[in-house]
């Protein structure tokens, strides 16, 4: 039931870098990511995992619940680090800030497929595409209704909400694609340059911020 | 040879879309976005476009051969929708505009999987990757370039520009995921107000620019 292995793997999350689940889906993750979901088989999850197929499968029945448990992993993480500590935030633009630098620190923090495969409902079952999907349109509504609260303070020509909002997150989910952990960049300073962009964005230009740091809920690696 | 290629399609362009080679590629990006580059066979995309398998051999040699073809062909499209009008263009900020704008309207005037496969370069020859590689880079080099001479007028913390503009280029990139054509927004009014987020975040706060219409050379469907 997907709602029981959400909560299931939301207890989990905080072990699951070192455990046998993290590593499987850490790993699921790259190769579907390299090779594409239909070209990668169960078999050959099982040989990069040096784990048999009948011990693959005692965690996941199959390729499809295991994209689905692999993107429920990737969701639960962007909900701890993310969209809960951004809930408790009362200020519309200290809150926008937190999203973003916690959305970006998290995508630098981790495996980079995890970011992509966020984004591969199509392969999924009927059933869990639609907890997916609904997951994802929670944090767009979140993003989206912070953006018309931070935009409610200002006169002046508005944005499109859905426009601003698929903009920042296209800005934050990019960084999957184009981050290097061992490149010249470094994580902090290239969240906080995200940051500012997107604040500056979005407040009006007689109020450009400057963005002190974010405290960051996930440790970086 | 990968130059030939490359100016052969540049003549052809503004014929692609009513002839059988820019049929072929759109056709193929599709499928190759929808079920991936290695689950996708040349007999697929021979039965998907109503031809015999030798047919669709008398255009490409292979599938690694047509997923260049794709890829330059896109290139082309941003060439000279995006790169050569930008390149004309004297002022850094006049500039920055005509090419997140012209950006924005060419993908949201063509397939989008055309815009996603762009970033399937791992799939290539190695020298047809070089070339895609090299292309891909340009583009980016004169991004960086504008944004270093829009920022070069302000003084005030300074943004790097590689972070801004793998930004910039996320935010317009992500259209290919989410704009869609039949939906509530109109592409005019996507592509103001991304420009307007992406030229507020690049200039200081005291110069908020409005943002003019800026003409498009690519004709949107």
């Amino acid at each position: 039931m997907p709602s029981t292995q959400t909560s299931t793997a939301a207890k989990k999350t905080a072990l699951f870098d070192d455990d046998k689940e993290g590593q499987i889906y850490r790993t699921a993750a790259q190769m579907i990511h390299e090779r594409g979901f239909a070209a990668t088989s169960m078999n050959q999850i099982a040989e990069a995992l040096e784990m048999t197929k009948p011990g693959l499968y005692y965690y996941v029945k199959g390729k499809k619940e295991l994209l689905f448990k692999i993107t429920s992993y990737a969701m639960d993480r962007l909900d701890e680090a993310v969209v809960e500590p951004a809930a408790r935030i009362q200020d519309a633009e200290a809150r926008l800030r937190s999203i973003v630098h916690g959305h970006a620190r998290l995508l630098m923090s981790h495996v980079t497929a995890l970011g992509i495969l966020i984004d591969e409902v199509e392969a999924l079952a009927p059933a869990d595409k639609k907890v997916i999907v609904a997951r994802k349109r929670n944090y767009l509504d979140l993003v989206r209704r912070t953006i018309d609260e931070v935009q409610s303070t200002y006169s002046g020509r508005k944005l499109d909400s859905t426009v601003a909002a698929f903009s920042l997150l296209g800005m934050v989910m990019w960084l999957s694609r184009w981050f290097r952990p061992e490149g010249k960049l470094d994580a902090a300073t290239v969240a906080d340059d995200i940051t500012e962009i997107a604040l500056r964005a979005l407040l009006r230009g007689d109020a450009a911020p400057t963005v002190p740091p974010v405290p960051f809920p996930v440790p970086a690696t």
